[in-house]
């Protein structure tokens, strides 16, 4: 199992408190892949570094390369760790550059120069070394940063959790699941109760072409197809204050299957 | 081969790099340990967090604490490791927390309140994680940060460097360098020829009731005693520009054994 969890679990002491417990009480083998984005805002405030962004995607000049060094790879990887260890979950911190874990390059400029942010894909993942620290009873915790060419790269969370279950797929069952502020896919934004429990390839086309889906959740979903067709089982969207249950397959959050 | 490197390598990208580049060389298995106080002087000044010291050690308070967490556990770790990476040196960075690779106790208060700084000592190490990454080739670097009770401890790097090379001596036959400002330890401070290329205990307490070493020194040559009374076959004072010649044994630096 491989969880991605972001700003909605990450900024609230309560909710983060909660998810860690009960990722720590996950009998699977498991990978926890973090984001950071809004303690990175807010200490590049205090550093007077302001952040930018392009279609979602923080425009990352070396300041602000320097800052989410820090702050992903230092401060909230390492909380993580910490507070991880303490449950005695055998946590270990990593980026995608250490021991090359991800591979990245660096975007290259079309229209528009995001600066130091890392394309990864599933080709580039040191799985030999994924094997032998989850053998070894390890749970990784990997923050959303690569390298190339000697430099740290800013690199999308969702996309290091599926590069992962796309290359980790050929050696075990993966279930991929991103935690997010909804309880799941929503058929309309407004209703937290309208979770759509099961998403196929089918009724996503079908319901691409009603505009159901906001502009929030739509990369998140085709982020999802694309690890499925390239061997993912299962993908579940849905909140890390459901993360016992959905390890349990209860019916709760969004599973996306071919 | 354990090797801590500090400020004056860290803050000049010059020495840095040609550290790096020779450090990536040497044939030996390999554990690079890391200090960082000055970039986290310098950002901290950023960020409107003083300095305090206490007998050279930083207090470190809740501020502080995520401070160096931020710039010893991301930023320089991270360099490092990219760095490293660049120059095919499969490097893996991580802080005693990661892993448990280092537990530690928050120092007791008695005098002073040192803040969140932990203790740590040989019996603690993570030997079995260390063993499974070296037999592995990777190259453990180290940031001297390490985890109590869910909360991360600033922790003396040349402490982690001696804790790891004592728990090591059980299974390797370990030499530990220690990289500083000057290229070994001097008869006389303001003479940098004045280099005691080798030195025994008994010399070492003879030079003593002498007065011949400075405030800076004493702290690492104690350290260093301590380390070899508890396994450590033999210890390198000396300066990272000469890191080949200490690895081949060449005169250089000061040679410490009992």
């Amino acid at each position: 199992m491989i969880v991605k969890i972001g700003g909605s679990v990450l900024d609230s002491p309560d909710s983060l408190g909660k998810f860690l417990l009960d990722f720590s009480s996950l009998q699977e083998t498991k990978i926890l892949v973090h984001g950071g984005g809004t303690v990175a805002t807010k200490i590049g405030e205090q550093l007077g570094i302001e952040s930018n962004y392009v279609n979602g995607r923080r425009i990352t000049d070396a300041a602000t390369r320097d800052l989410v060094t820090m702050v992903y790879g230092g401060l909230v990887n390492k909380q993580l760790v910490a507070k991880l260890n303490q449950l005695d979950c055998y946590a270990l911190g990593m980026t995608g550059a250490d021991g090359n874990v991800v591979k990245a390059v660096k975007r290259p400029v079309k229209d528009i120069d995001y600066g130091y942010v890392g394309d990864v894909n599933s080709d580039n993942v040191n799985v030999p070394l994924i094997q032998v620290l989850l053998l070894n009873d390890v749970i990784p915790v990997i923050a959303p940063l690569t390298s190339e060419n000697g430099m740290m790269l800013n690199t999308n969370a969702d996309t290091i959790a599926s590069a992962l279950a796309i290359a980790l797929s050929e050696h075990y069952n993966v279930r991929l699941v991103f935690c997010f502020e909804k309880p799941g896919v929503l058929m309309d934004t407004s209703d937290e109760n309208s979770i759509i429990s099961h998403l196929s390839e089918n009724t996503y086309k079908a319901l691409l072409t009603l505009n159901v889906f906001s502009n929030g959740i739509l990369p998140k979903l085709e982020n999802a197809f694309s690890a499925l067709h390239k061997g993912v089982k299962e993908i579940v969207l849905g909140d890390a204050n459901n993360i016992i249950e959905i390890s349990n397959n209860e019916s709760v959050g969004t599973t996306i299957t071919l």
